[in-house]
């Protein structure tokens, strides 16, 4: 699995750890079902706190990217990422709010921010298909 | 000045605070050189803490969206908020493409996303003229 965590960032690590995974499914480099590393070899491998990979893992878990067992260890949710509802939407429209009201503000045209927008669509269906 | 702050938001107050002062420049409420309230003066009204509102008015400051003057008080920045430079479109890039990986593995379609953008834009230039 390849991960690249910056350390310089403000963004805090987990954070970023739960952005690449969610990253990974967007491109479909990760399949429902499969198997992700556990949070002790994860941690080993990127050389960070088990702590940090575990508050990303939960957070993952909270939000329905992931399954986390006893035995099975993580996978990505089988039964695929449950899909859209208005709860998203809402959250969806408030996150978009302050990036779109910046815009504005710094006279970065409506037709700019929605090609913006396609070009990292077409950028993520780029992936494995 | 209207300010509606969510006490029960996991948002941070200053971060609120921040995003409804962009929102009322995105919304043409607040003109160039249009003075907004004292620090203290802003922090007795809506019953927050002097911390709180300074915090939120040094980002805007450093974010060209206002400009604090010893004498003049504060101002919205009179030369206008700095227009979108390479900096900034890769600011937004980053910070969009975590929406768009999680609606892609949501299944909320482009066009919706688009159409969502779209709205926000509409909302806004809804403001004062």
């Amino acid at each position: 699995m390849l991960i690249n965590l910056d350390f310089e960032s403000s963004e805090p690590i987990y954070q970023q750890l739960v952005f690449q995974i969610i990253e990974g499914i967007a491109r479909k480099d990760f399949r429902p079902g499969e198997a992700l590393p556990s949070v002790r070899s994860l941690a080993s491998d990127i050389g960070i706190n088990l702590h940090t990979v575990n508050k990303a893992y939960q957070q993952l878990k909270l939000e329905g990217f992931i399954q986390i067992h006893r035995q099975k260890g993580v996978v990505i949710n089988p039964d695929g990422v449950p899909k859209a509802d208005e709860r998203y939407k809402q959250q969806l429209e408030k996150n978009l709010r302050p990036l779109i009201a910046e815009s504005i503000c710094r006279d970065y045209g409506e037709e700019e921010f929605l090609l913006l927008c396609k070009m990292i669509y077409k950028n993520y269906q780029g992936g494995r298909t």
